[in-house]
């Protein structure tokens, strides 16, 4: 009886096949809103994955991919994970352990005190953004962003119906924004917030800590909401980092362990938020995102006790950076922005004339090294400028720029 | 020299301590976009892992959390992924492999053929709904959802500057969204979409496929976009489930390993989007997430050819099914919406009396058994309805009713 009954339910009557009656209407097309440009650097992903699926050997200098893997004990820790099995949804916020050995890695790092409770675990610095500027802005608020800066900022806040209002940053103001600028732009454009990347993508350009307080100060004084994206902290060179937080707990700050920790695939980052949003970024994260990946949460609290492998990692970028800025010039790259951190060399390619959408299609297929042009950072100027991405190995990065070499020869 | 010179690099000067002016502004508060309602459910996951990190012993009948693991095939994938190490940037897309692999599903599963360029790759259905709403949708657009229903529909809805349009479905009504419900609420306002989980959250009640067929007509009929959540699919007992994707290319269909394949915590979903707006989803997921978790996409992968375990799990749901709607009338809980699909018991708890959100406080305290109020799914009515997920394994829900027994003997 009750087998029966269960094999009724497992085989329902299949429906009959129905057609609606003809559409009368245009086909569906996007709303405005989300008409916003591509982020190049990921066409240049899809381009290289099918030439690498055709058989194709590219060398890519195009995203902030890290050639080295997530450190070890974040690896095992994940297998771990898969062989206990259960991976479900954790808590909004995160796991309570991996925010309290957040708020360990703040104390021993920065020698900052900040509170678990507002630290929130995200699905990369991706989703933290989304957070970010849902829980800080209304609908049609401007926010300032530095350009060159990266491409992402510019094209959520157009998809959330804010207002993105680009600063020009060059040669004078050391590629940074300084607070002079942006009170000049909140002047023309009554901002609503500022968001800064130090060190910035494209370029790496770090700003210097005395400016970047001058740059929360003029923030604070003007009531803009600061978001301060700290991806690729740890990833420094020459200039000392600072974070938002031992200056001020008014500021959103974004990172990730993508950049550092190698984990991009992972989708793993976080977030810092002032008191009075944890409830809103919790309801927030809750309702369009449940939570991060719980795999690569276990990971990421694993990978804080991974630095010893991650800065092996980064004397590799080192030496990279060293080959970058000794193999560009003698390509004729000698205008390039200041690498203070980061693992990306933007450089103006002029010299190299055409612009610059056409010759990373032109170096992808005749050099197979994969670039990413600068329009995808600055629409106004990046016609003549290319990110030379560095995170890979040297060995590969080498071979890259013997292929640049032989490419540039042939012209 | 060059040691030397990598030492300084590594070494960057601290920066001098510094504080900023004091904030004469009021302290940051969230903007009015961002002040959702709380995902209930999810409050209800923080409020247990509490107890279960104080080493009390709960039993979940809250949340759509399976109680077995992703399939052996996909845990094995996601172990040699790790093995492998390289976890990186995919396609925004997604893997092509993955997309073609799901794309072989519709045709094997539905006999439905779709092209895998418009399967995307999601991060969860959270990233799906995001996506298809952006995408779909002009700022202050009327969307319809059915009430009682998924409370992140709202929340996002309201998030994204767009308008939820509850639709009250009853005893009468059976419970689902008809084409005369949807009619009448466009003439009173304006809809620019729909949007219907076919088995529906919180309470598995499913379309038959010909009211369906006239919902979408309806919509097709008024221009009004069409999202197809068919997160449950896979799990229905009784009624035969229809992909949108059989009648219509114009809809929006949403989809996830979550919930048949066990893999909520690997955040890990799918779209399929009609070929005018493939583009404009491809440009949106770049910005707005990069891509999904890549050891996800590759479990994923396996997942779907893990469906022999999967049955098997779900015979455990047919079981749970069964026992609930044997237990909790004798609880007093008669009046249960009916349970199609999915793997929920929505029950009317005004025997118990007292509100739903207090009974669940109440319940979780004493028996130690989570459960989510109806408060999420149905504002306006869910004071007295309580979602009893059996989502867990038989013998825990069991001895969970024997906890709801005792504690409802000494109220």
């Amino acid at each position: 009886m009750v087998g029966e009954r269960i094999r009724r339910l497992m085989n329902p009557m299949k429906p009959e096949p129905r057609t609606l009656h003809p559409n009368v209407m245009p086909p569906v097309g996007p709303s405005s809103r989300s008409a916003v440009d591509p982020f190049i650097a990921m066409e240049v992903v899809a381009a290289t994955n099918a030439m690498i699926d055709a058989g194709e050997d590219v060398i890519s200098m195009a995203v902030g991919q890290p050639g080295a893997p997530a450190p070890a004990c974040a690896r095992q820790a994940a297998a771990a994970a898969l062989e206990a099995g259960d991976i479900g949804y954790t808590n909004a916020t995160g796991i309570s352990s991996l925010r309290r050995r957040l708020a360990r890695y703040y104390e021993e790092r920065y020698r900052v005190s900040v509170d678990p409770q507002r630290i929130v675990v995200t699905t990369g610095s991706s989703a933290g953004f989304l957070l970010a500027f849902l829980c800080l802005f209304e609908t049609g608020d401007r926010v300032a962003i530095p350009s060159p800066g990266y491409p992402a900022y510019r094209n959520i806040l157009k998809a959330l119906s804010l207002v993105p209002v680009e600063i020009e940053t060059n040669d004078e103001t050391g590629w940074v924004l300084s607070a002079d600028a942006l009170s000049a732009a909140h002047r023309r454009n009554r901002l609503a917030g500022v968001l800064v990347a130090n060190p910035n993508n494209p370029n790496g350009t770090m700003i210097a800590p005395e400016p970047f307080a001058d740059l929360l100060q003029t923030a604070r004084d003007n009531a803009l909401r600061f978001i301060s994206d700290e991806i690729y902290h740890g990833l420094t060179y020459q200039v000392a980092e600072t974070t938002a937080l031992s200056l001020t707990d008014d500021a959103v700050v974004i990172n990730s362990f993508s950049k550092y920790f190698c984990m991009t695939g992972w989708r793993i980052g976080w977030m810092v938020v002032p008191e009075g949003l944890v409830k809103t970024v919790d309801r927030l994260q809750q309702n369009l995102f449940i939570c991060a990946p719980q795999i690569s949460q276990v990971a990421a609290q694993a990978a804080l006790d991974g630095t010893a492998e991650m800065e092996a990692v980064k004397q590799g970028y080192v030496k990279n950076r060293e080959l970058f800025l000794e193999r560009l010039p003698r390509l004729g790259i000698e205008h390039i922005q200041p690498i203070d951190g980061a693992f990306y060399a933007y450089g103006d390619i002029s010299p190299w004339g055409g612009d610059s959408m056409a010759l990373s299609r032109e170096i992808l297929k005749s050099a197979k090294v994969a670039t990413t042009p600068g329009l995808d950072f600055d629409a106004a100027r990046g016609g003549s400028w290319m990110r030379f991405s560095f995170a890979g190995e040297t060995e590969r990065m080498k071979q890259g720029f013997d292929r640049l070499d032989a490419w540039l020869k042939t012209r």
